[in-house]
């Protein structure tokens, strides 16, 4: 491959990393009056990584590549993409869009004090706005939602989003009737104290027995978890940890750990290329879905780990059994929250999200009817009455980033993640009697093999076909829910 | 002035700034299988700095400048300079000291393992050959080592330099004798051990009765202590904590925090431009020194702070009395290794490693008999024989990197703090009762104001004189020694 074109795709992805790093350490160990300064700071790296990724001299180079293997030929047509996506923005608009991002965290943070949409009501009409001009400039068959999906699912298209979504509405609500129905688990942890330094130590003692390095890696305390870090051999999980939600930091932990066993997982050979990065934000999701959920909710995996927990908190559990536990982790409850609902009707919150996204972008739904049209989908959904707006279309931070788009990913995740449990079992004999004795690791190589190596050689949805033997359904998705609730809540 | 200049300031700035969290991160939180990913993303950032600084149009804009302000004229002469310099050197002799810095590194090291200096000689003669190339493209007078003085010490220069170190080496060497020929302090440690997180804390408390601002700084723990961070909100020391040498984290804590007090009382207004730094190492360290030194290992100061540090150690400390615990804190001992040298026979060291230095790049000494003279030049200063070169010639790493023309800064700190103190006590009265009390902001702001406030305005001799009243001297470093030592050796 030509050098200089090499050299610069180390030198963005050097950047990217940096970038990485100092975002890290603005929700990690940032004193307080830096915030400004790291702004700046990231405002700066980010304007270098475009400009360098926009230079013409870099289009030269890409034109006249001469990759000579499948892994180059990779890297380069993910880097022309990339450049070819960031040139066809026009400065004048990516400078509009931060701006109008600006303003809208701002309101965001008002309307939520003020419990109030319309502060925050134009701020929403402007970003999509600026996000249909944009998703014109990226190029779209006329359905621009197509084209803002791109950014965070390259290859998924409306047209085979919705009726999977659809798909799942239709089952999913049934299913949380008929759980509603049944009596709720009894409430174990309330009134106790989990000493926090416990907790830690217990969250470690799942990264290792989840087979995260951590040589290349590290965990860290954050207000929101989430996964960051420089590069493969650099790979920063945070998470939170209350003395009164014992299980927040356990979940956190699990699923962080997930995202880090990807990430972990690129091949070592991709190092500093674009090859070392996941194809979608859906399937990086489905990694830390299958660990959370999957596998971290499930009776095998805590007959093991529960002794050991309960060890750690011996006072607080004496009286806990591991059924009573399990019903705990595994409550299935209608709620307004997104973030803190359970895997059943978590996605009844995405197919609401996404459902509106896409009438907005099209211009079917105006900002100004968001309000009441979230309103009558948590009706339509959950059946219930949301009661103020912090609980209803101002609970996510998203849209104030002007990112449309992003929210059904997290319904791929968890569809490919029952579709990649669905193949592991096939594929490994024997699985659950190691997980019930602690062993792992045939769960993290199996992940390793078939999905971390590969980075980003091909999309999501082919890599899923390829592995899985299907590609995108909600099929496994649903019939794991059948076959796990049937039996926890006696249906 | 010319906004393209200032904003390229500002990026230049941050830049540094970013080199600095990658850099602090790799002494503190860096996953050790990330070390070889660090160095690349280090040397993408130094090299886009680069770039970005030796740029035609940056020197276009310095050029057509119109600062209009005294602080822009500053601003303005200080980039101006810095890209002078960083174009005067072509990017073929960059790259051979880089290679050269970092083979002669790998020899370092393997010297000190097999304890033989041959292995490192080769490297020392090359890093000197590259080092005189380097010195002729910035230009000098036909002193060479004025230009590399240039880098740390801007102004200074061998013919100012040589006679103050000659002073200082007539002064002390007789001194230490006097002092070497009554009784040592008993050892008041040993045996015991001091609970390492009752020493953080006590560390920590230093900090905050220093003034230090933990909201716009911080303290985590590294190999060898430094004070780093992104700006003059962001101020990272770090320090050691050891079990059995509880002094160590109270020394480089104080000592860290003279440094990270100077780099949060830069001017915010010069946040972000060539304004927030120092115009010297030689400066920077008088900072340190003054804190560790003259206040740190004070009577005044532990009058307050010792029952402090009594509480935290009752067990240990309980047959140790005040005037006990200041003779050890203040033991004057010929020693070989510089690092670990007090502050009597401190400057020695310094002294013989730069009257080596400058014989070196002068070419009158070559890096074949530096052995020799270093062991010849111990016994003159100190009386002792080098009995390996661990502890002689090859103890410090800063030849390795081919740092020439840095080590004389020490000795400055060491004299500027001493005529700092001086000037203290003149403007502030009542001073050593107010210490007495623990009450040490009458130091930090008037520090503040004269000195930290400055940033680079002015060199540094420049500043201490206008503060002081009298520029560069050993007088009041040597006088402040016979006082102190005088009373505590009873001499």
């Amino acid at each position: 491959m030509n050098e200089n074109l090499f050299t610069r795709m180390q030198e963005l992805r050097d950047l990217a990393g940096v970038i990485g790093l100092a975002s890290w350490d603005q929700e990690t160990y940032l004193p307080k009056k830096a915030e400004g300064g790291r702004a700046a700071q990231l405002g700066t790296l980010q304007a270098l990584h475009h400009e360098r990724l926009v230079d013409e001299r870099l289009g030269a180079w890409l034109a006249e590549a001469k990759p000579s293997t499948p892994d180059e030929v990779a890297m380069v047509r993910i880097l022309a993409k990339e450049r070819d996506r960031a040139v066809k923005v026009p400065s004048r608009l990516v400078k509009a869009l931060a701006e109008a991002q600006s303003h809208a965290l701002s309101a965001w943070r008002e309307a939520r004090d003020k419990k109030d949409f319309k502060v925050f009501r134009p701020h929403v009409q402007k970003l999509l706005e600026l996000r249909r001009e944009m998703a014109d400039a990226w190029g779209h068959d006329g359905e621009r939602y197509d084209a803002l999906l791109e950014n965070y699912e390259p290859g998924m298209r409306v047209k085979r989003l919705l009726p999977v979504l659809g798909g799942l509405r239709s089952k999913l609500v049934p299913l949380v009737q008929a759980i509603d129905a049944r009596p709720p688990p009894k409430r174990i942890f309330e009134g106790k104290t989990f000493d926090t330094e416990a907790q830690w130590k217990f969250t470690l003692h799942l990264l290792e027995s989840m087979g995260f390095d951590l040589e290349a890696g590290r965990q860290d305390r954050s207000t929101h978890p989430f996964t960051g870090g420089t590069g493969l051999y650099d790979v920063r999980l945070t998470t939170r940890v209350f003395e009164n939600l014992p299980l927040s930091s356990v979940f956190s932990t699990i699923h962080e750990g997930g995202h880090g066993l990807y990430e972990q997982g690129f091949s070592p050979e991709h190092e500093r290329t674009t090859l070392a990065q996941t194809p979608s934000m859906g399937l990086h999701e489905s990694q830390s879905r299958l660990w959370e959920n999957v596998i971290g909710r499930s009776e095998s995996f805590w007959t093991y780990f529960y002794p050991r927990y309960r060890d750690a908190f011996r006072e607080q559990l004496k009286d806990v059994s591991l059924p009573d536990f399990l019903r705990e982790v595994n409550r299935v409850e209608r709620s307004f929250i997104r973030v803190e609902a359970d895997e059943v009707t978590y996605n009844l919150h995405i197919v609401l999200r996404t459902e509106l996204e896409v009438e907005l972008i099209r211009g079917n739904l105006q900002a100004a009817d968001l309000e009441g049209a979230w309103n009558q989908k948590t009706k339509e959904l959950l059946q219930l009455e949301v009661p103020s707006v912090n609980q209803g279309v101002l609970q996510d931070i998203h849209w104030a980033y002007g990112e449309f788009g992003y929210f059904p990913t997290y319904a791929l995740g968890n569809l490919y993640a029952a579709s990649l449990w669905k193949a592991i079992n096939r594929d490994i004999s024997g699985l659950d009697e190691s997980i019930r004795q602690g062993e792992l690791s045939p769960v993290k190589n199996w992940l390793r093999e078939k999905v971390h190596r590969e980075g980003f050689r091909t999309d999501a949805e082919s890599l899923i076909t390829r592995v899985t033997g299907a590609g995108l359904t909600d099929e496994d998705f649903v019939s794991y829910l059948k076959m796990k609730y049937g039996a926890l809540y006696g249906i």
